[in-house]
């Protein structure tokens, strides 16, 4: 794929330039006044391989909020942590319907549609906050060893508006518990819940930090298993079909990468056997996704012959 | 991938010989007559490369009806045929609902959330009625053109069965013309899509007649063009998330890659850049697609390590 | 309630005249051209009592398409017909959606909540199209007989408006059947449907006609019995908690009477053991009954005290 | 209709002795421990009278929780304090859905359909909370004068019990918050809610205490006026279309009466310019309404030709 990196360096500053002026095109998150402040003319974005190679561009190392991309890591911690079991508790397909609804998961009887829907990342936060002592540390550091990078911190600002703005997902966790799907008390799920969502992270961050997810489970800097292969290939499918909300099929359709998108306005994308990629722009479409972090993914897929699907 | 074409036969054979017993495990579909008929033993398996190679084993020559896999060729004569106008009528989002729920439908508008659920495919057929004076006549021609194989037939008994018992497509099709999103008379629209759903082929003819799929629209044998490239890319992304009814994303999951079953207890799978693997078995599980002809997929997969998410 | 019918006259053409700037306020129903033709301006208003009396006002005497009111004959038919046998193929219950809604007959497994939402009236329908040799031309005689007017008659231009734009009543239908809850052919059950649909009838009419079921089922004029008072009784309680399409809470709430609104702008209400009241002014409010007909309804309810709910 | 109160004493005691051996057709609720202990084989009924007669049978002196029955004076108590505010927030349409359906609320984006389901019931005890400095004291007492009984009391063994498995009505709550329709702390909001279900009454005392119903607003016993003649109007019809669950449209059909039930096996039926009938029996049928409850009230309003709809 990629032979020349000052090539794709200089590629990748082209498309962004290219895309910069677009940041009216979508419309920065509001529900909580913590990201209505972030500048909508924020653009980064960072190519890393199992290589070694980092190529960044733009604001690629400033630090924004992840949000639901928090969701791939929690994911994987619970998968390790409980293994196969998790799998009772969610499933794994695409829910056909609006990233919060509330509807499929009273018809689904407080079973989520998959672990990347926010009723979904909330079971797999009560996994984590059920089976560590202190599950909000626990989830920092694999962060920190994650991206080699102890600087990763949590936005106690973000935190505290998520908090004060999170009755949607409250509703959510107790239709679950309802169900007796969920362990823990609510207020604790929530506060885990919206810890992760609320963690700092650059492109170049991001992007390093989920390289084990192209290279079968093992992280390519420390040769470290994260998790096992059959793990990567179960989290990358999951993106695949159900990481980018109710816009997932289009994202298949026309880039073709397991990706995962943040309303903070960052997308990352796996690319299996060669890297990640990482962009972050906070104007969002109708769907919650970048408009132009979406337009880079497809710029670079389109340019490197990326996609999984041909 | 693979290298051994013997051993391969080996496998396959040993695979199919260990499901053969397992059929109890599934029902074969009884909602028309002419379905529930058939012998709930046949099994076969057929893998075709695109560097020409072909191994099946059991009952990989015989002819069953295709039914929803007919859904995948449909595609993409209509996509030939009117080009991204067609992406004005249907969407290409997972449902998350049974194949034939005509609940979203309602939700949605008439718009189909895609082309391989019932209302996808009639939608399709509607497009091939309004865009070929004999749309049966040229569906059949392009499926013997495929197989390369002018014994291709339409199972009349199958057709007349599927006829008598389509009220509830009836009902999907109403629907879209109450809209305003079908042109054609719906019993002429119901009866292209009968047609279709009413060839018969087996795992061999179907296995060579999809390998432009993984060949980047080419057919690898007449190296005629197909369908472009992005076409072909994005029937594989659809059928990724949305090929295997409401079990698509275990179906991702755990085997990985773009696939169709049809309730007649096909399964198709496209294995990019290498070659196609369809299996038969009739008896379903309880999302419609064939027990054992996912298990031998997944096998086949397994050994092959073909899955497109690692 | 009522005891100087002259002092009603006055009060009834006062509220009339209050009344007639207000067509404005709604829109004329244009699903068809034939209804979309009805001069919005046209106003009447008749009451008729068990005890002979008649009072109208306006274009109380001009026949208009009856439309969903006739629901309530062909709901007396069929009871009359097979009896408790057609509570096992239609509820009893208030939909809570909108009056065409087919989502809720998926969920209902093809048994329509009511007898008075399109679904349910569809039932009747089959149920009047199986058990008359000729259900059409017995439903023209009831009516008929119950107006004790042989000028009563078919609408053939909005007969066959209807029927050119009928796609989502057939799709209600062939949904219904699909869970075999429909005996005749379809396109028979249709015509019939949209046969009684296209009735043409003045105020003083259906007024007339349905004096039976505020006195008990009897025919005041001829002491003829035409339904049991036990389904005199059931057809008010559905009309109290259904007859107003999804605005029928909000009727009983504010105003308190069994009534049955159609598209064609006209509007019936029972009021037991003293007469039936019947507006007439085609536009109609967001939930397709008419504006000012609930209106005149309210003002007549409130004036007479005719409420059932104190 | 009624004429001879000795006569209904013997009547009311043959219909209870009929019914005590079908206790068994039901079962007792049993989503709290303290309702799951109640004996199933407790049965009582009550008829009092705007005339000042009261008639019961059984163990219609024995308190019992009165559950969701309640909501009735919740409700009174709310439009008493806003007026017409509160139609602003809640609509007055049968729901069409299981009393405690989250669904509908996600599509009515947080507006409950009415006051009696569980969503509109949490709705109106926020109103109560937001504008009582002491919503539960004031509650008691508003029970306390209606009943002209100063017995009444709050079980707090339900309270509790109710508080501990409440995590679906906290669903509901946490998402009309999220649609920004609840002002008051959630937590505030359930233990209202719950310590008014929690009240335990007799058959005697509950029908004493909704005469006022009966009588346009004003208590027979003291000539208090408890709300407007419009408001005891509107809440029998919000009653008669809504009061028994999905059972609802069934009860108008065939008994004819605003009713209101709840879990604990009381229902009350209010009779326009009569009385009102209050029965217990604990176990429940599929809708959650009390199975001989009803029945005692079908034979009641037969035996007394009390039904509303003729």
């Amino acid at each position: 794929m990629i032979k020349d990196i000052d090539n794709l360096k200089v590629k990748l500053a082209a498309f962004l330039e290219a895309q910069r002026p677009l940041y009216t095109q979508g419309k920065v998150a509001d529900y909580i006044p913590a990201l209505a402040e972030v500048c909508p003319k924020s653009i980064g974005a960072c190519v890393a391989t199992i290589n070694g190679k980092v190529v960044g561009a733009g604001d690629y190392q400033v630090p924004f909020s992840i949000q639901s991309i928090s969701k791939v890591f929690g994911l994987v911690m619970a998968m390790n942590r409980i293994g196969d079991d998790l799998w009772q508790r969610v499933s794994m397909e695409p829910s056909g319907q609006a990233f919060n609804s509330i509807i499929q998961l009273e018809w689904e009887k407080g079973v989520p549609r998959n672990p990347v829907i926010n009723a979904g990342a909330l079971l797999v936060a009560d996994v984590l906050t059920s089976h560590f002592s202190a599950s909000k540390l626990a989830f920092l550091s694999f962060m920190r060893k994650l991206s080699h990078d102890d600087s990763v911190y949590i936005d106690c600002h973000v935190y505290e508006s998520e908090l004060a703005h999170g009755n949607r997902n409250a509703a959510l966790a107790y239709l679950m518990k309802s169900f007796g799907n969920i362990e823990s008390e609510i207020p604790e799920v929530l506060s885990h819940y919206f810890t992760q969502c609320a963690i700092a992270m650059s492109c170049e961050q991001l992007a390093n930090s989920l390289l084990f997810l192209a290279n079968k489970g093992i992280d390519p800097v420390t040769n470290e298993v994260i998790c096992s292969p059959k793990d990567a290939h179960r989290v990358n499918a999951i993106l695949s079909t159900s990481g980018m909300y109710d816009q997932s099929g289009e994202f298949a359709f026309s880039i073709g990468l397991p990706a995962k998108s943040g309303v903070g306005g960052g997308v990352i994308a796996i690319v299996p056997n060669y890297g990640v990629i990482c962009t972050w722009s906070p104007p969002l479409n109708s769907f919650g996704n970048s408009v132009i972090g979406t337009n880079l993914l497809a710029n670079l897929a389109e340019e490197l012959g990326l996609s999984i699907y041909h």
